[in-house]
C-alpha cells in the first residue's frame, strides 16, 4: 500500500480498503442465517397490527374486532407462503431471487417486472423500517416528537456507513437484537394472554361479531392489504440460501419454517392483545408500544422492546441495503441497470447502490414527512409481485424440466399445483392492493414500475448499440487524423503562454493563437509584441462586443472545422497552477468555461497546458 | 447576433446583453440625483428612533424622555457632517468614496480599512434595509409574521434581478418612492406635532428631565450608538458627484443641504412625536408604524406610509447594491480584491459584486433570524469609520497640496480645522459604538475588518508575484518539451481506442497503452490481442488489488516522470460522447475522475479525446 499515505476521512469513516480476494462468504448454522435474514420478516410485527387497526377504526370502534379474522387470514397466507418457498428454495438452492428466477423461467418482461418491484420495495422497506423504528423510539419518548425526520435520516446515516464497511461481521452483531426481540414480543403476548389480556378479553365480551353498520367489503380488503404488509421480508431467506452452511437448501428450509411459526404467532398475539387492551393507533404511541405498556408497564421491559424494536427495524433496514445493491448488480451485469452499480469499492460492497438507496429512501421520508403509515400504501406491493413472479416462475420451469427430461408434465403436479395456488393468493393480494389503496398512494408505485420497465429497456438497448459501435470495424482498423491543428487561446505574452506554445509547436505543424479582444489600442499593442516575438505562430484576433471569451473561440473553433474537414482540432488552453487552493479562486476559470462548453463536440480535443507558479 | 437563437432564461430574467459601448450615465438634475443617492440615508428614519427607543425602555419608561436630547445631538452630528462633505465635494469632484480618498492621501493602510468598513457596511445596509422594509409590511399585516425571513430573501432575490438587469432607467423609477417617503414622513411630523401631538406633549407633562435612575452614561452612549445608525447613507451623495448634470460639485452640493434638511426634519420630527405619544418598540409593530397610527389612524394614509418605507427602505438596499460591486471593482482594480469583481456582465454591471453582496446580506439575514434589532449593533460602526478616514484624508490631501504649492500649511485652516473636529467627532462614535455595542455583535465587525485588511494583503501580494513569475525572463523565451511522451488507458481494443491511438501517434513518436488489470486471464487475452492489432504501440499492463483504475495509472505516470525527467507528459483519455445527456450517466467516468487527480500535477497535460457515438 505504497501510495497510502496516512489514513483519510474515507477510511476513518468505512475502514481500510480491501483487496479483492478478501471476497468471501461466512456459512452460518440455522440459528445465525435465520438472524440475519429474518429481521425484514419479524420487524413487520412493529407495524402490521397498527395498519389494520388504522383502517377499521376509521369505520367505528366497534370494527376494530375484524382484526381478528384479518390477521387470522393473513396467518394463513403465510403458512402458504413458507411451504411455497421451502419449494423454492429447493429449486433454487443458489438463492435466486424473483428477478433470476423469472430471467430464467418466464422471460425478460416478468424478470424485469420482479426487478422494478423489487428495487421499489427494497427502498421502501428502509425508509418504513427506518420511520417504524424511530416511532418506537418516540413513543418512549415522546419529547422527541418534533425530531422525527432528522432522526430518520441520521439512522438511514448510520445504516448505510455501516453497510458501506461491508457487512462481514454481521452475524454476531445481528444475533442479539433479533433475539432480544423476539424473546421480549414472545413474553410480551405470553404475559398478556396468560395474565391481564384474557381476562381483559372476558370483559369487553368481544368475541361476538359487532354490528355489521358502515362495514364494506372494500374497507375490510384495504384493511387486509395494510396488513399482509406484515409478511414483506419471508422471501429473504430463499435469497439467501447460500449463506447457510451445507447442507445449506435444508437449513434454509428449516429456517423457513422457525420464521413462519415466529413471525405468525407474534403478530397474531400482538393483534389478539391489542383487541384486548382496545388499543387504538395514537399519533405518538405505536399499538406495540401501547400493547406492551398494558403487559408490563413502563418499566425496564418496556423501554428494552422499545429499542430492541429500533434495533431490529434498523437491522430490516439494513437486510434491504443489502438486497437493493446486490440486485442492482445482477440487473446490471445483464445490462439492464447503468454499470456504475457493478462497482465494488474499497470495502468490496457495491458502494453506487448503497447510496442511491440511501437518497432515495432519505427523499422518500422527507417527502412524506416520516409518517410510517403514509409510507404504507406504496409499500408491500412490490414484495407480493415478487412473490407472484417468483411462484409462477416456479411451477414454469418445473414444467420445462419434466418437457425436457421426457417426464409427464404432470409429474410434478401435487407441488405445481401448490405453487400455482400461493401464486393465485398473492396476485390477488396485488390486485387488491392496487384496488384498495389506489388513491392513498398506490398509483404512485404503479406508475413507478411501468416507467423503470422502460427505463431498464431503454438502457438495455443503449449498452447493446454502443457495444456494436464500438467494435472494430476491421482486425486492421487504424484510423488517423488527416491533420491537426492545434489552436491556443491567449490574452497576452506571458510565460504560461510561452510554454503552451512551446508544447503545441512540439505537437503540431499548424499552430494558431486566438486573441479576444475588447480594446482596439490594446490588440494592436499584442499584435506588435507577437510578431517580434514568435512570428513562426499565427495570432488571430477577435473582437468581442459583449466581453465574453468562450463565445468568440467556440464561433473561431467552428470556422476552422467548416474550412478543414477531416481534420483533428486541439485546443490548448495556458493554464498556470497555483500552490493553495483559496489562490486558484484568484484566477480567471475561462480554461474550465472553455472545457465545459467544448466537451461535447466531436473532433475536439481539449487541454489545459498547466505550469506551476509558487505565487509568493 | 448570429450565435443566439431565441431567448435564455438567463436573458427573459434580466435582460438582452448589452454592448461594451453602451455603458453610459445619465446626468441629472438635483432632486432626480437626490432621488438616486438619498434613500440609503432617508429610511434611516425608518428605524432610528426605534433603535434608539429599545435601548432607553430597558431602563425605564421614563427614561425614554432621553431620545430627545439624544436625537438633537444626532442631528447636530448631521449638521457637521453636511458641511464636512460639502468639503469632500468639492475637493473631490470625481466621486472619490473613502477607499479612493484614503488611498489618495493616506496610503494603503487606510484605504484599505476604508474598504473593508464599507464593503462589510453595503452588506449589512441590505441586510437591514430589507429587514426593516419588511417590518413595514408585517406592521401594517401582521398575519404575515411567519413569513419574516422568507420575505426578507425573496426581497433580496428581487432587487439583485433589478441589479442584474442594470439600474440604468433608474432615476425614473426612484423618484416616486422617494418623493412619496419624504411627503408622508413630513406630512405625519407636521400634522402630529400641529394637532394632537402638541397637546399630548402638553398632557405628559414630559418636558421636564425624569429621574437619572437606573440611567447611566453608558447606556445613553450606547442609545446614542443605536441612533446614530440615522446618518448612515449620507456620504452616498459625495460618491456620486459624477451623477449630477454640470456643474456636478454645484448640485451635489446642493443636493446634500436639502438632504440635510430633509433627513433631520424627519429624523428629529419622529422622534418627537414618539415621545408625545408615549410610543415604545414592539415586535410586530416598529415605532413609525405606531407613530403613524396614532396621527393618521389606521387608514389609505397610513398603508401608503407603510408601502412608501418598505419602498424606499428597497431602494436603500439598491443603493448599496450600486456601491459594495463598484468598491469591490475599484479594489480588483487595484489588485486588493479578486479578478473577478472586475467583469462586467452581458449587461454591463459587476454580476459577481451583486451576487457576492446578495448571498453575504442573505447569509446575515438567516443567522439573524431577519431580526432589525440585532442587525443594528454590526451595522454603522463601518460607516463612521469611512466617515473618519474621508475627512481625515481630506486634511492631509489639502496640507500635502498646499506644501507642493509652495502655500503655508495653515492657508485651509478654516476649513481644514472643521473637517478635523468633523473626524474627531466620527472617531469618536466609532469608539463609542465599539465600546458600547461590543458585546452585542459589534466585536463580529472588529475582528472582520482586520481579517478582510489581510486577505487584501494576501491577495495584492499573491497578484503582484504571479505577475512578476508571468513575465518572460528574456525577450527570446521560446521553451519547448525535449520530449513528449503521451500515455493512453486503455481497457479493451474498441474504436474508441483505435481513434485515440490513432491521434496520440501524429502528435508523438513514443505512445503508451497502460492496461489496469484486475483479472490475469483477461489481461493476456488484451495482450495478445494487442499485439497483433497494433505491435507498434507498447501495451503495459498494471494489477490492480484494490479495483482502483486511477490510482495506479496516477502511480505509473510518476514512474515515467521518474525515469524521464525533463519530457513532457501528455494522457489522453480515450472516450466516447453520446447523443443524451442521461445516456452519459450510463458509463464510466474513469476519465474525469482522472483528469481531476491530475490537474494539479505539473508537467502533465491530460486530455479527453472524444469519439461521437449515436447509442441508437
Amino acid at each position: 500500500m505504497g501510495q497510502r499515505e496516512g489514513r483519510s476521512f474515507k477510511e476513518i469513516l468505512i475502514g481500510r480498503p480491501l483487496k479483492s480476494r478478501e471476497l468471501f462468504l461466512e456459512r452460518l448454522d440455522i440459528l445465525s442465517g435465520l438472524s440475519i435474514l429474518s429481521p425484514d420478516a419479524l420487524s413487520s410485527v412493529a407495524y402490521g397490527t397498527e395498519e389494520i387497526l388504522t383502517v377499521l377504526v376509521t369505520i367505528s370502534l366497534a370494527a376494530t374486532w375484524f382484526a381478528l379474522p384479518i390477521a387470522a387470514a393473513i396467518v394463513l397466507m403465510l403458512a402458504i407462503l413458507v411451504v411455497s418457498y421451502r419449494q423454492v428454495i429447493a429449486s433454487y438452492p443458489s438463492g435466486g431471487g424473483a428477478y433470476m428466477i423469472g430471467r430464467d423461467s418466464l422471460g425478460t418482461l416478468p424478470a424485469l417486472m420482479a426487478g422494478a418491484s423489487l428495487l421499489v420495495d427494497y427502498t421502501l422497506t428502509v425508509a418504513v423500517s427506518v420511520t417504524a423504528g424511530i416511532d418506537a423510539i418516540i413513543s418512549a419518548f415522546p419529547q422527541l416528537h418534533a425530531l422525527r425526520v432528522p432522526l430518520d435520516l441520521l439512522a438511514i446515516t448510520v445504516i448505510s456507513i455501516v453497510n458501506l464497511r461491508g457487512a462481514r461481521e454481521s452475524a454476531a452483531v445481528f444475533k442479539w437484537p433479533t433475539y432480544l426481540f423476539v424473546v421480549l414480543v414472545l413474553c410480551m403476548v405470553g404475559v398478556g394472554l396468560l395474565r391481564g389480556g384474557w381476562h381483559n378479553l372476558g370483559v369487553r365480551h368481544t368475541w361476538a361479531v359487532p354490528s355489521m353498520e358502515g362495514v364494506s367489503l372494500f374497507l375490510l380488503l384495504r384493511a387486509f392489504s395494510s396488513g399482509s404488509s406484515a409478511l414483506t421480508g419471508v422471501e429473504a431467506i430463499s435469497n439467501g440460501v447460500p449463506l447457510f452452511r451445507e447442507p445449506s437448501a435444508r437449513r434454509a428450509q428449516s429456517a423457513m419454517v422457525i420464521l413462519g411459526v415466529l413471525l405468525g404467532s407474534m403478530f397474531l398475539g400482538t393483534t389478539l392483545l391489542a383487541h384486548a387492551y382496545a388499543v387504538v393507533p395514537l399519533t405518538d404511541n405505536t399499538v406495540l408500544s401501547q400493547v406492551a405498556e398494558h403487559v408490563f408497564g413502563r418499566n425496564i421491559l418496556y423501554y428494552a422492546l422499545a429499542f430492541s424494536t429500533m434495533a431490529i427495524l434498523s437491522l430490516a433496514a439494513n437486510t434491504s441495503f443489502a438486497g437493493f445493491p446486490q440486485l442492482a448488480f445482477l440487473m446490471a451485469r445483464d445490462k439492464f441497470m447503468p454499470h456504475f452499480f457493478q462497482t465494488r469499492g474499497d470495502r468490496l460492497v457495491f458502494t453506487n447502490g448503497i447510496l442511491f438507496e440511501a437518497i432515495a429512501a432519505s427523499l422518500l421520508i422527507v417527502v412524506f414527512g416520516g409518517h410510517t403509515s403514509k409510507l404504507i400504501p406504496l409499500y408491500a406491493i412490490g414484495v407480493y409481485i415478487g412473490f407472484t413472479i417468483s411462484q409462477v416462475g416456479l411451477v414454469a420451469m418445473r414444467l420445462r424440466s419434466a418437457l425436457q427430461a421426457g417426464r409427464s408434465p404432470w409429474s410434478d403436479l401435487p407441488r405445481s399445483a401448490f405453487n400455482a395456488f400461493g401464486a393465485l393468493l398473492t396476485s390477488v393480494v396485488v390486485v387488491v392492493f392496487a384496488v384498495t389503496k389506489f388513491s392513498e398512494g398506490a398509483w404512485i408505485v404503479l406508475i413507478l414500475i411501468p416507467l423503470l420497465i422502460l427505463f431498464f429497456y431503454n438502457v438495455h438497448h443503449h449498452y447493446q448499440a454502443i457495444a456494436q459501435e464500438l467494435r472494430l470495424p476491421s482486425p486492421e482498423y487504424h484510423p488517423a487524423p488527416e491533420r491537426n491543428i492545434v489552436i491556443v487561446p491567449v490574452a497576452s505574452i506571458t510565460r504560461v503562454v510561452a510554454h503552451t506554445i512551446g508544447y503545441a509547436k512540439s505537437i503540431s505543424d499548424t499552430v494558431i493563437a486566438v486573441h479576444v479582444s475588447f480594446d482596439h489600442t490594446e490588440s494592436e499593442k499584442l499584435e506588435q509584441r507577437w510578431a517580434q516575438w514568435e512570428p513562426g505562430v499565427r495570432l488571430v484576433t477577435i473582437d468581442s462586443q459583449y466581453r465574453s471569451v468562450v463565445q468568440p473561440v467556440l464561433r473561431y473553433i467552428d470556422l476552422v472545422k467548416a474550412q478543414s474537414p477531416g481534420a483533428m482540432i486541439t485546443v490548448l488552453i495556458p493554464e498556470f497552477v497555483v500552490g493553495r487552493w483559496w489562490q486558484g479562486l484568484l484566477h480567471n476559470q475561462m480554461g474550465f468555461l472553455l472545457q465545459a462548453r467544448l466537451v461535447s463536440r466531436r473532433d475536439v480535443v481539449i487541454a489545459m497546458v498547466p505550469l506551476r507558479l509558487s505565487g509568493r
